[in-house]
């Protein structure tokens, strides 16, 4: 989460490189310097820069749950190495720019290309590292609408079934009437605010709630994601329009455990994270009461965000060959939503594009298909050029209508750049 | 950190299984009934019973730092099982007992016996798995001796040189006459109570400074490990006794910091954790500006204390046979310390015993020699019988004088019986 205001132009944006971790010296030393700490206390420790080490340091400063790797060795990555850096691009702006220069100016924390399966470019940034996990955003929610489609996939879930099958506590509440495949393709009515410019958006709400912002003396709100999920209140239809708000992923995740008896840590272990071979442990932030904050608080490295992206450019075969996650869920999401319910949102950047199983499908030529979390996370998974991207960042400012102009672009020139050989 | 006040004797003790995790159903659903709720912020959260299923959760509770295991295969831990439970002995007090009664009577999360480097017994209870850390307790705290005898082994750190070479905020305190090796073997004369029975004791502060106990509302104490050691005053004189005192180790912890460069967990992951090929990543509660609870904070898997305790008592030799720790650091460690300033601590079941580097040495027949942590935690070490005994726990009791009686006959039966082969 973020908790500043973020700057409000582009063209007021702070210099990367002046801001990067090691430029700033952040909690270096025993103990570092008073005006060099970072603590979950601090209001400033959530707001750029401190978030290009605390992005890095999640579980240094919150409550967290394990997501086990398994015991095997980590899936091959086999390195290709090539110069990416120089390949050129035009913003939407319509400004010339290369691919390193995107990379600088989104502030990445880390970006990792792999074409046909091999690592043609991996790069870290400050603080982040291959072996440390880094927080993933809203990218955490398309680990959770995954596993909605290998639960569906498997007989386990209905998506077409009432909410309230799985939630009776959610009866009077926006998803009394709401089907679970209107949760997993955010087509809720609810009284709900992302915006996270805006000081009185609910987001805030539910990130004090889960923990993920301090509650503060004489806080007497919910002190739990659960007990947040019961007051939210309907607004408008169902099914009608896409509406991106992170408390359907929390109601989703909500659903699974039910759904499957596991919390949202083991199930993403036993359903994907153990399947394509992981490198190293992931974790989720969690409430008070160890309830994963499935909606932004998954952490993992880099190089296991990628392998969960090639598993799914493959049709659910993990690098290595191995079937991980059932054809059935990946063809379930890559066939998309409907454009016309994604239209009504109104993301002028993002035309064309839909919403199925809390991914975002760009119906690009190249049918690519993204993960997307606020700062900059992603996952860009482009089929027809073989090709996944994964980036982890911390961009001042949180929507990604402020990196797709040149996010975008760059991933499309790297594309034709990998498609030319 | 236990933070209740234990049963006043072992008459009185709860019967082990009636108060199991599966028979409590401690945070079983979505959410939890609020009666089976377990959360760091309730005074009870701490206490036994419900610590058999916190011992195995620290993490879901609060910030931790990570120990990393490393990319490579763990080390070889082969099965040889065979049924110890019917292992017969005596007690201290006098009553025939079995080993199988004793690790249900010492409250057993898991016990795991290594004999030859060969897992003859592993057992897990309630909420461990093999999979998963459980609090080490003080067991920590000969880690972090042993890290500093590797530093000693390598020239990094000068046992005989004063503190405050590397710590100069400590001249005004305790330990601004003492030296390195003293803090190492415990014999500083400083003002804190390790008595968990006194609730007036300094050792709650120094928790409540860490983070391991709720601050609440209005604390205007130390907020952190280092604020606290700051404020600790001589009482009596240095090398002459031991007494055992958790601040010690941690400002032993913070010496090893500053003589290395290095946080403490990353310190442990370069020294034993890689090199011994442990099988999971272990992790440190952390106080709010993320320093290490060198004291206690230590959670590691149960085959993973095994595998240090195995490579101890190789020399250093890791399982599969890799050099781990120097030779000249294991023999610092094995050589013991003073009988005679320990005898002065006082412990009537520990006659003849001393400290060392954060270890207790038995000094008995079989050399054997211990990390021992609150509440049953411990590793058994008998180079003798080729044996190593790692056991976590959750005895309702914190003072080990509450299971050495039982814990001590039982591990010398299974060392006899695995000696006549």
């Amino acid at each position: 989460m973020s908790s500043s205001p973020p700057p409000a132009a582009a063209a007021e944006l702070p210099d990367p490189a002046a801001t990067s971790v090691d430029a700033m010296g952040w909690m270096q030393g025993y103990p570092p310097p008073t005006d060099k700490l970072i603590t979950f206390d601090d209001p400033a420790g959530g707001a750029y820069p401190r978030t290009r080490w605390s992005f890095s340091h999640v579980r240094e400063t919150v409550p967290t749950a394990n997501v086990w790797r398994g015991n095997g060795p980590p899936s091959p990555l086999p390195a290709a190495p090539r110069d990416l850096s120089q390949i050129a691009f035009t913003t939407a702006a319509g400004q010339p720019m290369s691919f390193g220069e995107m990379v600088e100016r989104t502030y990445a924390d880390g970006i990792l290309v792999l074409h046909r399966g091999a690592v043609v470019c991996e790069q870290y940034f400050g603080a982040l590292a291959p072996e440390r996990p880094h927080i993933a955003m809203s990218v955490t929610k398309s680990f959770v609408g995954t596993l909605a489609a290998i639960l569906v996939a498997e007989g386990a879930l209905d998506a077409e079934a009432p909410v309230t099958i799985h939630l009776p506590e959610l009866a009077p509440t926006a998803y009394g009437d709401a089907s679970v495949r209107e949760v997993m393709d955010m087509t809720i009515g609810v009284r709900y605010s992302e915006d996270y410019a805006d000081p009185a958006a609910e987001v805030w709400g539910y990130a004090r709630a889960g923990g993920m912002l301090v509650q503060g003396p004489g806080y007497a709100g919910p002190k739990s994601f659960y007990e947040f999920l019961v007051t939210l209140e309907k607004d408008g239809a169902h099914g009608d329009a896409f509406a991106y708000k992170t408390v359907n992923a929390e109601v989703l995740a909500w659903v699974l455990r039910r759904a499957s008896g596991r919390s949202l840590a083991d199930l993403l272990s036993e359903k994907i994270w153990r399947p394509i071979g992981a490198e190293q442990d992931a974790y989720f932030m969690v409430d008070r009461i160890g309830t994963e904050a499935g909606g932004g608080g998954l952490n993992t490295t880099l190089r296991d965000l990628a392998r969960f992206g090639e598993t799914m450019r493959n049709g659910g075969i993990a690098p290595g060959g191995r079937r991980a996650i059932p054809a059935a869920a990946v063809a379930d999401i890559t066939r998309g939503g409907d454009p016309a319910k994604f239209s009504r949102a109104g993301y002028p950047l993002l035309d064309g594009w839909s919403y199925r199983d809390m991914w975002w499908i760009t119906n690009n030529p190249h049918r690519a298909f993204m993960a997307r979390g606020i700062h900059g996370q992603c996952i860009y998974v482009d089929p027809t050029a073989e090709m996944v991207i994964a980036r982890y960042a911390a961009h001042p400012m949180a929507a990604n209508g402020a990196n797709d102009p040149l996010t975008l672009p760059a991933f499309q020139a790297v594309a034709e750049a990998l498609m030319r050989g």
